[in-house]
């Protein structure tokens, strides 16, 4: 470890440049969805490799079917510190409707919003301001140490809001070279503007959609109802039987690799979060409706689910129509934790249906994807010091936390790289990514920088 | 009674005059949905009303702000026998597409299908031949007796097939001069070729469209799943709620006003009837869904039903989407039978889906009418008659019949005038009522009208 003052410094003292390097990025329309942005996509991608290139990377813009990577290697002062990727993408959302912009998307511009400075524009917060602050970091950390403390491979996407469909093949086909101890992804949010956050689980999400089928053909309920099977019904008493009478899930083998959260996490959660009243409040509801016993807080961040995301069968128009369908069918999606086996769970959801069919009733299936869980170890050395380095920085410690939902690169690095992801963010809740009226706040920019530094500075040895 | 035979001979021997007035009837285009054809209602109408004249009626042409009614009256030889009201219906459904037709379905013809005679055309069966029965057979008793023997009012309607707007103002507007001691309707068929049938009940329909509301707004199954409402599993719970392990709807107070029907009834059923195998077999099924222990007939024809027509809710186009919807609604029906009350069960369901519920959520109805169950007495006098009479003329005898679903001129002759009515038609299964190459066999048209001579002369006084 250097003594890392003169690094935060550095940052602080190169705050305006900094920024002018984010507003060179934002001014470039990288809407990765639209092929009209095509030329302003490669263009962000070469001022990102030139840039690391100026600070000391061996840097190039790496073309793919798609919109190009950026990739860049620096070497370490340290040769037993730990080899990390860092991940960020430089396309962003579309900007309609533009009328409802207060300022013009692709102006970066430092303003006032609700008291506070931020830096207004689209992508500054999803995820060029993100990624800056990393880049920023290194350019400090270089600029006193001549040297960064651990072997840096840097990886820019360009289409990660436009359902990166390169990035699987790129990383399989570069994964030598993209290997690294753990990867550090910079695309999350604090826990609120004063609390770091480090996600330590993430959801896995199987889909799975479920035809019933009884009749050969739809039938007039007044000739054969109350004698042919209805399977609206039948699928209604499948979907009941799902959860028991304590919200628990009741598929064969479904728990297996559910993993209890510590009680001393628990604890952690229950002292920053939102009571259960003022989760569900926002949204009209007040009761949990999953498992007895368990907070909102960790019912959505660290407990499996299954639901019913959509249903229909029958005659659903206006009106009336007394009709036994030939067939129903529901799709449904299952939040996978810890060490759940989605594949063997896939299996056993449709044994749970076909073990519940009526004689004369098939089932067909169609999958809709399947990743599983992401559960890092809340007291790995990595964690550990990321959690030391962030609640050095910020006002109130580090919370580890969970997120409900999947994110994709997190295990796309697991299932191609064989690694762990570390995911540091410092957007805020009312960023309006993918909204009209992005913005980043300037506190998250320069706190950012400094936060990197200080986790970096944790990474190399003692 | 009269000597029989005489007016069954006259009957023999009018059938070619019978035949011309029939196919003068065809040749009227009266489909009462397109209004193209209202001139050829009223000339339908017209045409009828002159005819009935002609036998003797003080007959009618009566407007209504649709297409007009016939009304006729004839006085009876016998002071003491019952006075009875005939119901048909004069005009025909569509007949496109016209290009499955085989013949021109309004230049009527007799023709061999199938190696027996029929009447070929629209209306034939549905319902022009049919009411042509009963007045052929009054023609035939008035030619021998002179004299009908009973009181006898007729009334035509010309709009069954567009949703009778006119005829329950009309029954009611005209309640003295069409009350009589019951209606005799023509517009149902046989069991078999050889078998006559009498429908003894017919089961009622009560229709709900239930809505559950969870959260505000539709929720990412990411950030809510497992700690939200979800309204479809919500929704599925209550509907497999609805019966228990036997079939039985568990509904408070379903089961009220419904009558076992007698063995002698279920014992006649089995003799004649299909076997579950041969009646769901034909829909591709093989098992009774419903109440255990009862015959798919009893449980079409004399049992009372819930059914989901349709549901709905959450995504429901191709692909996935992780959602947690706001609301998801059903269309349930309920088949009445023997003296359940509509209206109380309506309020019945109401509170077994809001004791359901969950403290946030609720549900709002919506109603698709209510008509209790028709339950004619097996023994009365009425039946016994009709049963004798139509067992004399038909090879095989009659069979007392269930029917699945409701006729509504038998509810409306109930709730308007009072009176139960009794089904006597002569159409065959394969009569392709509202379907191209729409027939009515000779047979049924001859011998029906020797039918309704039967009746009328086992409905005078001994």
């Amino acid at each position: 470890m250097s003594d890392i003052k003169p690094i935060l410094n550095a940052a602080d003292a190169n705050l305006d440049t900094s920024l002018e390097k984010l507003f060179d990025l934002v001014r470039i329309p990288s809407i990765s969805t639209d092929p009209k942005y095509n030329d302003d996509c490669q263009k962000t991608a070469q001022y990102l490799s030139d840039y690391l290139n100026e600070l000391g990377f061996d840097a190039s813009v790496r073309q793919t079917t798609g919109h190009p990577m950026v990739v860049g290697h620096h070497e370490g002062a340290h040769k037993d510190a730990p080899h990390v990727l860092f991940y960020g993408h430089y396309d962003v959302q579309p900007v309609d409707p533009l009328e409802l912009w207060d300022y013009a998307p692709f102006e970066p511009q430092i303003m006032e919003r609700n008291g506070r400075k931020v830096i207004a524009g689209r992508g500054t917060s999803d995820d060029k301001g993100q990624l800056m602050t990393f880049v920023e970091a290194c350019r400090a950390y270089k600029q006193i140490n001549r040297s960064l403390p651990c072997k840096i491979t840097i990886l820019f996407e360009g289409e990660e809001e436009s359902g990166s469909p390169s990035l699987q093949p790129f990383l399989e086909a570069n994964k030598d070279e993209l290997k690294a101890d753990f990867a550090l992804v910079c695309d999350t949010s604090m826990f609120d503007p004063e609390t770091p956050a480090i996600p330590t689980s993430l959801r896995g999400l199987l889909g799975e959609e479920v035809t019933i089928h009884a009749a050969s053909r739809d039938l007039h309920s007044g000739l054969y109802g109350g004698a042919a099977a209805n399977p609206i019904t039948i699928l209604s008493r499948i979907i009941a039987d799902l959860h028991d009478d304590e919200g628990r899930i009741t598929i064969d083998g479904f728990y297996e690799g559910v993993h209890e959260t510590p009680d001393h996490i628990k604890d952690m959660w229950k002292a920053v979060g939102k009571t259960d009243q003022e989760f569900l409040g926002e949204v009209g509801l007040s009761e949990n409706f999953g498992e007895t016993g368990r907070s909102a807080q960790e019912l959505t961040w660290a407990r499996p689910t299954t639901e019913i995301n959509g249903i229909i069968g029958g005659y659903t128009d206006a009106g009336f129509k007394t009709v036994i369908p030939a067939l129903a069918s529901a799709k449904i999606s299952f939040r996978l934790v810890g060490d759940q086996d989605a594949d063997a769970l896939r299996i056993s959801f449709r044994k749970f249906v076909t073990d519940r069919l009526p004689k004369d009733c098939t089932a067909s299936f169609q999958e809709h994807g399947a990743s599983g869980g992401i559960q890092l170890s809340f007291d790995s050395p990595l964690i550990q010091k990321a959690t030391k380095a962030l609640s050095d920085e910020w006002p109130k410690p580090t919370v580890l936390v969970g997120m409900g939902g999947s994110i994709p690169i997190v295990g796309d690095f697991q299932t191609f790289l064989g690694m762990d992801s570390l995911l540091v963010g410092f957007g805020l809740a009312d960023d309006q990514l993918h909204s009209p009226n992005e913005k980043y706040e300037l506190t998250s920019f320069h706190k950012g920088i400094r936060s990197w530094i200080r986790i970096l500075n944790e990474l190399a040895p003692e």
